[in-house]
């Protein structure tokens, strides 16, 4: 087999991007069935991809003998039962965050990978294939700024959807700090705290929320998430170390000049800033799962490279741990699992 | 008299450029004495200043006829003392931060200005002078941003002295943010909180620190500390409001391309970035004291428009309740004196 | 057929890299052969890539039935035959700049295109596929600024061989500005005239140059080309229009701090600045063979959607007309051709 | 006389600029008289400034007992008049750009000057006193870039009076960058050549215009200039050597962030751009003076350290270069006097 068939669970803005991509830029890869809840919206996506059906549901999906791995890109709720499905069949998953919705959901799946005895399941933290983190996290690694210390991280969105409380703010939004700077700095996350100044958005959300994460030996990560910035989408991330700094470099293409300013555009949301990120995560996965079904096992556990099960369940633990901070009003220890087996391997 | 001599005590790094200052970009004024406890240095400024003698005292100095207003650059446990001398000479007083060692020690001074009945004494934080942060206050002041909610703020020094402890860190470098953040946003701070990362300075102390200070009405203000952060000197503050943001512009006169890099230079120390807010500020002083000479009050209670004696004593007390947070953990509140009706006027 | 299958000629730098690209990154295409003149070195890329095998000839590889396409990325005298061969044998092809080394021989394949009544040629003018060059021509021709009515160009080169001349620089380097900002402009070249400073470079070579372009209407393009800059490799362009400019924004992904400096780094070559212009470009000659071979025709004369032979002639034509102006001392007209009718149908 | 007394003809923007940064920001100086044609124009500027009186001719001010020194900001064909008035009373004066509305007539004042035996006129090229030009001359002089090869500079405003001819422009405006670059450059312009795009602002007039200077030894100077260029007042300039680049960096205080974008505002006219250098040309220019008059010389042949007759000649000759290019179409020789001995003192 040398192209990938694959199943796309979900067809709203993530999942119909995905599908996008994987016609247009991925190499060795197709999309040949796309299944959503609004059978309307499945069928008009595929009518625009040559090859690719509508199926009447993510279970008849999954098990089709016609789809070597499967995206789960459909609501939140749906992502643990349609990643057990995926272990079950035997087949590579890539889920959307978050992996499931509680952490004792992913400890299920979890479970199930242990019993399948194979890592199958790969989560959508994309910020791993930035060019950005990946250069930062390349730069903190080769040692040039000494140990970092501190990170300045900023996640800005314009508007998030009214009913939005602060718990899912940081259970689907904050989740990608959650999971990128632990990987960046090469450290587990042991404390986390909470702030939050007076609330922007109107009702009982509290909008912006600042989260403070304690790492192994003492690094801080300070977190701004502010969903209803208003003003544009925007992400920001310096580390500070003992020698010097690096951060992430703005991104634009073009500056323009008019009406008594000099200018760069921003971003209404997520997907211009991480298209780029998108597209490698889709390649990098599609390779793996060619490498491992090629037999060329390069010493991991299954055919995936990037972040797993376990990151998906870690990033589930520290949020939670963050809500209950939300609650307390103090610090909170992060508890977790001991790492199984199966996740040891091939992890920096 | 149109011409405001001036005693200048200490001829230290900060003393000797005021001297210089005030001798070639100064208004209306003029160096007639420097005093130090090292004579020889004191002669060796004078000596370059036509007009300016040596004193062999401090207090000499601020009772001389010849005298008409004092600063005080000398070390940090004079300050008080001779703040205290000068309001008992009636004259008016630029003193250096800390206004005196402790939050006890600078309630005396008040206690001194109430029964002169006169506000003499300025207090040298001269980010208020700072073309960068005057703009800063004034655009939020417009309401352009909406509520501000939040601020970042990163001071970094090259280097400090190794016996410096955390302790004087907060009280004689995070003074400058204590004072401006509250006078940006219009806002008392009520309540802060400390947090450090593993030790970068050898020793005991750590560094870096950061407090984050919560206003009236809830905003956060968190301040990065970085005493041996060794890359070079730098001040950051961005102001995060609900409808968009303020920030700091980089400090830079040239952009140089060289050896595979875009580069801008970085100072060594505080002058450079601050020393159009020194001159500004002694502009701004002498400027109050010819008018309050001449008899036009402005409505203000003395030859003062800036920083005040309470602006000084506020300052410790947050200082001071931070070194409490450092101890303890947790929150501390802040518990200061109500304002004296003498410090009440012109304050916005 | 689904699967285009490509047959790259020239394993250099730039072969080498267009392999990797499709092999790792382009949809719908494979690299079946590769050939060099020094066959040692195709097979050492062959062996890299599955499925691909090291032919003894290019002309062998053109006429291969196994191949359905062509990329040229051999010595700058091989473009010229090698692009005429792949039109007699009814192949797309993608020819690295330069078209041919002379205006004259450009003419032939323009000839022998309309001939067969097909165009079949891309010239690899890949600026026009970087993000920042397409986001600056849509703003320019949304009227944003106004008409255009002057541009800065600027490209600089850590370093060329010492043997190149100035007129090498111009009819290799200099022809991507002269492609791209024609494009930009919407607007054709009419005259153009050419400075020098003193010598850089050793020898007899002036370097750095401007060349300045006129276009229909008056607007002025001045590009400065600096090879031997020696402190990195760096493209600027800034658009100057009646009511506002536009220019590319720099482009990196991280920005660091130490040493008295805040620095983003510069690449030593174009590779890493045009790397995604490159991916683009392949996957977009791609989809127009596949778009043409299914019949899908758009308007469009030959599976060509990008820069195509009239292109790679007109830059060859404004490049010799430099050249004279180099000699001359004084502005030169460009003399061309009339468009064919084939290369009319879909020009903007 | 420790305080230098001036008098100020001319109270239009740039004479009432000058007249309130003396009096709030200049040491050892003082206005003591302001004149203008409109008399009540220059008694509302007097009134503003306590000891300052409105006279009713500029000449009688020039000759005036209670006067030190003479600025000249009335309109720019009273210049040469005013100044050679000036040194006939031998007084220092510091006329604003131009020196004289010809070359011709900035010869008289040379020849003024050499009767007199001594250089009384600093010419108001205030650019020579901006921190950033100063890095910028200093870094070049520096070696660190090694020879300089090439300047781009851009010069913009809002927009000019409708009746102002290309030749105004040149005369005027370009004036600021033909007296700044050589002196950058530490080189005399040899040759100039002009060029325009089409009209951008209605009527007659070219605009923008690039000029372009040779210096001696080739290195060239590429100037464009945009009166009309709505968007804002920019002024930018990078130096291009043989082993790296600088240039001015932006000049910003604030950025900020709403609506989509990421914004630096600009300013709508010179003053803000030029304010801290304008202060100090006059603190220099009044030093200079007071040096002069105790006798300490310095080497110098009179009161003034800045720019000179000889260099407000030299700019008009260049100047009046370029007109003749705009007519001609082609490049010009600049043909000037031999420097007279009384202007080779001091000069680098």
């Amino acid at each position: 087999m040398t192209t990938i068939r694959i199943g796309v669970i979900g067809t709203g803005v993530m999942g119909t991007d995905h599908v996008e991509t994987i016609s247009k830029s991925i190499a060795r890869a197709e999309v040949r069935a796309v299944a959503d809840i609004d059978v309307g919206r499945a069928e008009a996506v595929a009518a625009r991809i040559p090859g690719a059906k509508a199926l009447s549901s993510a279970e008849a999906l999954i098990e089709s003998a016609e789809i070597d791995a499967v995206i789960i890109a459909s609501s939140n709720p749906t992502h643990g039962p349609y990643t057990l499905a995926s272990i079950a069949a035997g087949k590579p998953v890539l889920c959307e965050k978050p992996l499931a919705e509680t952490a004792a959901e992913c400890e299920q799946i979890l479970r199930a990978e242990e019993t399948a005895g194979t890592r199958l399941v790969q989560i959508g933290f994309m910020r791993r294939y930035d060019p950005g983190y990946v250069e930062l996290r390349a730069r903190v690694a080769s040692g040039e700024i000494g140990a970092p210390l501190l990170a300045h991280c900023v996640h800005r969105n314009v508007s998030v959807p009214p009913l939005w409380t602060s718990e899912d703010i940081v259970l689907t939004s904050a989740v990608h700090e959650i999971d990128v700077m632990p990987w960046v700095f090469g450290r587990e996350v042991v404390n986390v705290n909470w702030f939050s100044p007076m609330p922007n958005a109107p009702g009982v959300r509290r909008d912006p929320q600042v989260a403070i994460l304690e790492l192994e030996g003492g690094a801080l990560i300070f977190i701004e998430l502010f969903m209803a910035a208003n003003y544009g989408y925007e992400i920001r991330c310096e580390i500070v170390g003992e020698k010097g700094t690096i951060e992430l470099a703005p991104v634009a293409r073009t500056v323009s000049r008019s009406d008594l300013r000099v200018q760069v555009d921003l971003a209404a949301d997520w997907r211009p800033r991480f298209a780029e990120a998108y597209r490698r995560e889709l390649q990098s996965w599609v390779n793996a799962i060619l490498a491992w079904n090629s037999g060329d096992l390069n010493n991991v556990s299954g055919p995936v490279h990037g972040p797993d099960a376990w990151d998906g369940y870690r990033a589930a633990v520290i949020a939670e741990a963050l809500v209950a901070s939300m609650s307390s009003g103090g610090p909170v220890r992060v508890e977790s699992l001991a790492i199984p087996g199966l996740y040891q391997q091939g992890r920096s």
